[in-house]
């Protein structure tokens, strides 16, 4: 058999562009890595209201969607097809209400001493959270909206701290 | 032993504020359920030009995105602690690209007939699209944000058509 | 090739004995299926005290062990090898703490209308919570014993209502 | 819609030519699905004696792969991108020994009442049986070679039975 | 934005008391960790001696329970929320049939070289081993329970050597 | 109790025969380890010319097939029963397709630094690339067929590099 490689005129090879491959990892250094990520919902300020009662009919919002971020990030590799899998050490979740403006904030970190970073699971988790905040409340509101997901920074690696916030991060009240 | 409902002196009931669980729906009917979601991922131009050009290192990115979310939108009962498993009949995903933006508009819709809605597997499956675009385009730009993701319209249930957009959606050029 | 239940003088058939199969429920009907699991844990005293404020280090040890139960419930087929898959419509869990004995006696319950019973998904639910319990508690107490767990209920399909006690059940104070 | 190599003025659709998508099954009858999927795997003689006497050093490599086949069939949605999620109501697995030839023939059913086939599932499950002996094995035989798996028979749904055999099938003695 | 740790007036922090996470290993050493569980399953004798003969309908239960016990050991972390997903080396699980009490006694043990233990995986294991009996005798024996469970040994790590064994183990013939 | 390996007259151990286990690597060296796996399949040559013009209903096979394949290499421990879960550091797929034959050939490599192989993760990938291209063709064509799969090449470990390729392996034009 010819290899993938050589083609010869009845062969058409096919890896030319598409590519799609798990980047090569063998060689790099293991280091400690972190990533911090950020996701912001918008709700109807009485649904925030009801999450902040514990009234809402499903249970304790966040604190089922903290759980299930923490569970996402660990699902990341199966999840979004050329991840790693890699050995997490820590994955951390926070909240923060903004009763005025109708918004939760969610802030996860996470941290692995490996060759590739977290930036993805931390970012995983973050809208993994926000999906389950829609999920718990959407019998009572339908305009729950994921405003905005970014990685905030992320540090380890060839590449150092990397810091970055969006323009428009900021909601004025 | 006593029931958990009955409580004597020694005993502390801890299922009454929190009460988190898979809500009954045995006894809704089956009908036909569908959901249209909406994302959108603003990136570097530049990396736009790279993914239109299929130049990104790890391979045709709206490609694997489409079926990043698919299989998503399938896993979402084991990510999503309280959502029902469901026979998910359809799901389609689309992309389009707004090249002078540096946006990509995600749309997926899911379908079935079934006792609960398929919101949350349509919304699921475009975060996880937009989270594929961020993880195989990180290495080439670190300011790809997910900008926005909602459910837009659902059909089917007790609450018939339900639409939905965000005031800030259209983004004005 | 002849059929696997032709035999002849060189081949051997190893179905004979073995025969594990996935039980053909194809013709069954499909009927309301319910069943109550419990299971009880003992831990130090201490322990139960530390958990009743909230004061384990991984976080609120009953709600993260009441969602892990729900998980485990929709995850039963993947980890019981000859379990069908089926369409659960209610999970649900519940706890009571029995601060003298040192105990958290824990009941879930499962619902679905399909053409086998849900006993196994709502046993599962129940070891799961223990599993979690330990999980979360063991940094301050090796001592955590899965004392007993049992399917009290079940109902729905040929055999109708079944319900079991252990003898050795209720715990005297 | 243009396609997605052809721009028009800043939007490029993506959808056309791709298109990669769950097909819609909504509007299917639910009939009885059954398939029979076939997978021959040959390995040394001396490697199919030390199976038959329960010697391989891994445990017994046929009930593994049996079980390994059951849970696989299972996992095909999750495993095959495209593939419905559906209720298997059966699967079955058989092995044949053919001593002379060093071959262990595996063959496979499932069964469902659903909109669609069962056949992927039923090759699913022959196949990861065969990895499953592959793995089991490979510390004494690095010859194993998957000689051929095809689905033999499918029968439900609109095209009615259909039965296929490959020329090549029978191994002469 | 303000950090999620600094409060204002119009927020309202949800971390303090709930604070689930998964624990920071970052900076632990990777040493040797073994751990030992048990399980303890009663069932009406009769069961057993089916077991024993190889006669339950739906298969070889030991088999079938040991593979579900090893695959659960590997499923842990995404069964356990908290848990830290490890690189496994080892599961071992074995069986001993006390025939005139009606008890299986589980043991299973668990390795690994890695920053945390394995004592909830081997738990795990040995808990999954028992359901599965659980499902695969269920049609002819709806009085099997769980009695005991528990992990008996654990080495490696901070602590060291960890022994434990609940005072009513041994079951007096 | 008596430990599980000291029987008494009552007792009758289990572990004998069939010792199933995950075997132990605790004690092996961390050294790079690659394999190569192929697997051909064939199909009828205008279903080979649909999938070269995108035609197949379903989308882009070969694109599919291998994100299908990258996942199922990260899928293996949960799917073949006794393998241990390892850090993949890299996957790739290629494939060529022979036009005149009906022939599609898939050629997977993994490579991982550990204390095991990853030649089963590379089998699997090529095999589940073949089962993806049945199910996104079978509407078209119902005599696909896997025609060979094995590991063809596999280095690092205590065996050092080993080839193999079967004897039947180059078709004849």
């Amino acid at each position: 058999m010819p290899g993938p490689e050589e083609s010869s005129a009845q062969l058409s090879h096919v890896d030319a562009g598409g590519h799609v491959r798990m980047v090569d990892v063998s060689e790099k250094a293991e280091t400690l890595r972190e990533a911090t990520a950020r996701a912001r919902v918008r709700l109807q300020p009485q649904t925030l209201a009801l999450i902040e009662r514990n009234q809402i009919a499903k249970g304790n919002v966040l604190e089922v969607a903290r759980i299930a971020a923490i569970m996402a990030a660990k699902a990341t590799p199966q999840l979004i097809p050329l991840c790693h899998p890699l050995p997490l050490t820590h994955v951390g979740v926070s909240f923060e209400l903004q009763r005025e403006q109708g918004l939760i904030l969610i802030e996860t970190s996470a941290r692995t001493t490996y060759k590739t970073g977290v930036e993805v699971e931390a970012l995983t988790a973050a809208t993994v959270a926000a999906l389950t905040i829609y999920d718990m409340c959407k019998a009572v509101d339908h305009t729950i909206t994921l405003e905005q997901a970014y990685v905030a920074r992320k540090s380890g690696g060839q590449h150092g701290l990397v810091e970055f916030s969006p323009e428009s991060e900021a909601p004025t009240p």
